[in-house]
């Protein structure tokens, strides 16, 4: 008997491959097989080379169960000290916002409580949201920074982000978003803060290896196209790709700034024109649309979604996982509220999860079943491809394989938020 | 030393008691003791009557935590056979409820599903899904029939939630719900059916002691307020008490036919008018809120919360849990939507999964923290009761106590649906 030339191979699976034009790209009865991380084989049951004991060392029936590519969250803010479930208490019973701003309230009390909390805080905080994450199915993860809005705070959540995907056995990208708010010291010096951002935080912490992509919030009460540009240029410089916080109030254009600079995505898109899609699709922008900020804000101006469609503008979706405007941890649930309230197909939704969630990140080894491709799959608790987005909440996640070995499915054991 | 007085001393605790006029009935600084499956002793920790270590055989700090009642689902319909996620995908690639009828959807899809399902195949579809929602804090269940209509197929649904109950240790409530829906073979005899309902079902299955409660779908696609009230005087009969599915999709005064039979709640009610809430609130009947069922459809009539609070009618929350309508797997997660689309405060939407749950019921034993109270609590990775409406989704739950035994957190392990 010869040697198994597989580490890994699962038989009697459902494939959610997405490559390909068939429905989720499915192959029933389909086999995978893993070697050293990667994806060494696949195909249909009946296609295997061999009998299948002989062919890895450890076989393992999955009796019709699904496997898709490991998920893809490709916009989170999930790095943060403190939590917002006060102020959403006390919105709910009446308070305005300026009431709630006087309390102390809003994004100026998440960059306090990120300033105030040490390296290890700020991890222990933020460890159990990733691992609420992982449990759901996502494999690789974008955190940004954004509630340090200085080089000190801004380092450590990177640095933060960095060390999750170290203890998780995740991919981590960052994405510096100094330009996320105005930092109260600054107040009145706009022009000032852009020029800290790009003189001193952003190359200091690029050569740090700290920095994966460059995002900002265009919005009016955000920063302007011009300032956003003069950071893109900084970005540009040091050669790290661009993504942007678009059109989620108001039509800035940001779109069409950020396909300007062949940028990597942009993300809300509530208020987006066409024109600004027709940048995006010859730029090759993927539109990531976030239902857990739609959906927390009760807005209810929906993103262009058949416009997006007819100019083939791909489509991911993301948690936006943040304090303020989206405390979702579930990806999952994520793409079934782009089905419910965006009204896509759970197969544009979960290739909003996947493929295009990996193209949104630049990732080209992930996000699709393929020969070659990172062993980053999950096995569900489920049959068909819809059933993902379908059930509401819930645990589907039956195993998780990162890079070919399995994820042992450790239960957050620490507090979601504050204040241990 | 003597005896320790108790079994288990919970101290540091935050509980949130929903005892009283406090927000949240909140304790701080709390300990909470639990003896013989109840609760022995609550208060702050500066009232225990001993040192703590002497006081109980086991006594653990909970540093902070917050604790709260065991969560109860007042109104689900887990157990069926089948899944709809294929009609899911069907309907958001835009085939009409015609063709979706056409090609076997619908509600007739479950109940030829759950009728086909033999009792251990109906069992071990539909435990996936309590043992998701036991994960997220419920320890008390409400369970209807209706997949079934005939006999045979109304008494497997019933017996499986019974059984579910025992295989997890949660207290599981039934409810018959025979007036769910016109089974086709009683096609063009509403009346005749009604008859066999009550006369040869109902007293059946209440003599076998699988009934408690009575339920119906009274609406213009279900059944009238006369064939309702047939089978409610049935129910008064066998001193059944009675609950309504009333005014979802149009207003049926049925809240106040329910209240005329002393009904332990109307639920659902997006179409209650204010002479319904005027009788719910003189017989003491609980408003059932279904915010899972309102999201899943894209309802926009909201149910009369402002009046509903006017006229003190309390208000508790459910899953829904159902394939149609509401595939919703976590009861927290529905009162974080009870807040975010019906503007519900988090306590009021606490409240509601917690003691007027249990009122809506007919439990007097459980749903507050209490001397007395059966000991079912949940320790959550949380410090404020907010927490468990902000976080959307996510693993909250610590700890699971089901009268005074930690439940192992147990993952699903067989499918949430069907085709085993
Ligand atoms: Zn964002
Ligand atoms: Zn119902």
């Amino acid at each position: 008997m010869s040697e198994p030339r597989w580490d890994r191979l699962l038989l009697n699976a459902t494939l959610a491959t997405f490559v390909g034009d068939a429905p989720y790209g499915l192959i029933e009865h389909g086999a995978i097989a893993l070697h050293h991380g990667r994806i060494a084989w696949i195909g249909g049951m009946d296609a295997l080379p061999d009998a299948p004991v002989a062919l890895a060392s450890v076989v393992e029936s999955l009796d019709g169960a699904l496997v898709t590519p490991g998920l893809i969250d490709c916009h989170t803010h999930l790095v943060f000290g403190g939590d917002r479930a006060h102020e959403f208490d006390l919105r709910l019973n009446g308070a305005s916002y300026e009431e709630i701003a006087r309390a102390g309230g809003g994004i100026v009390s998440s960059v306090n409580a990120t300033r105030a909390a040490s390296e290890e805080q700020l991890f222990a905080q933020s460890l159990p949201r990733a691992r609420a994450l992982l449990a759901d199915g996502v494999t690789t993860l974008e955190i940004k920074s954004g509630y340090g809005l200085d080089l000190e705070t801004e380092r450590r959540m990177l640095r933060v982000a960095r060390r999750i995907g170290r203890e998780l056995g995740m991919t981590v990208r960052t994405s510096f978003l100094g330009l996320h708010a105005l930092p109260p010291e600054y107040m009145d010096r706009r022009d000032a803060y852009v020029t800290h951002v790009c003189d001193d935080m952003l190359p200091v912490l690029a050569a740090e290896g700290l920095v994966d992509a460059v995002d900002a919030f265009c919005e009016n009460i955000g920063f302007s196209r011009e300032e956003t540009r003069r950071v893109f240029e900084c970005a540009k410089q040091l050669g790290l790709p661009v993504k942007l916080h678009a059109e989620q109030l108001s039509d800035q254009d940001g779109a069409a700034l950020v396909a300007e600079f062949g940028g990597l995505s942009a993300d809300h898109l509530e208020y987006l024109s066409e024109s600004g899609i027709r940048a995006m699709a010859s730029a090759g922008t993927v539109a990531v649309l976030l239902p857990g900020a739609f959906y927390a804000l009760r807005e209810t101006k929906l993103p262009p979604i058949a416009l997006l469609r007819q100019h083939a503008v791909p489509m991911a979706i993301a948690t936006d996982c943040n304090p303020g405007t989206s405390p979702l941890l579930s990806l999952r649930l994520a793409a079934g509220m782009a089905c419910t309230l965006f009204r896509l197909t759970p197969e544009e939704a979960l290739r909003g999860v996947t493929v295009y969630a990996a193209r949104a990140l630049g990732l080209t080894d992930r996000g699709t079943l393929a020969v070659g491709q990172r062993a980053d799959l999950v096995v569900w608790n489920a049959r068909r491809p819809a059933e993902l987005c379908y059930w509401i909440s819930g645990s589907l996640a039956r195993k998780i394989y990162v890079a070919g070995e399995t994820v042992s499915r450790r239960k957050p054991s620490n507090r979601l938020s504050s204040a241990s």
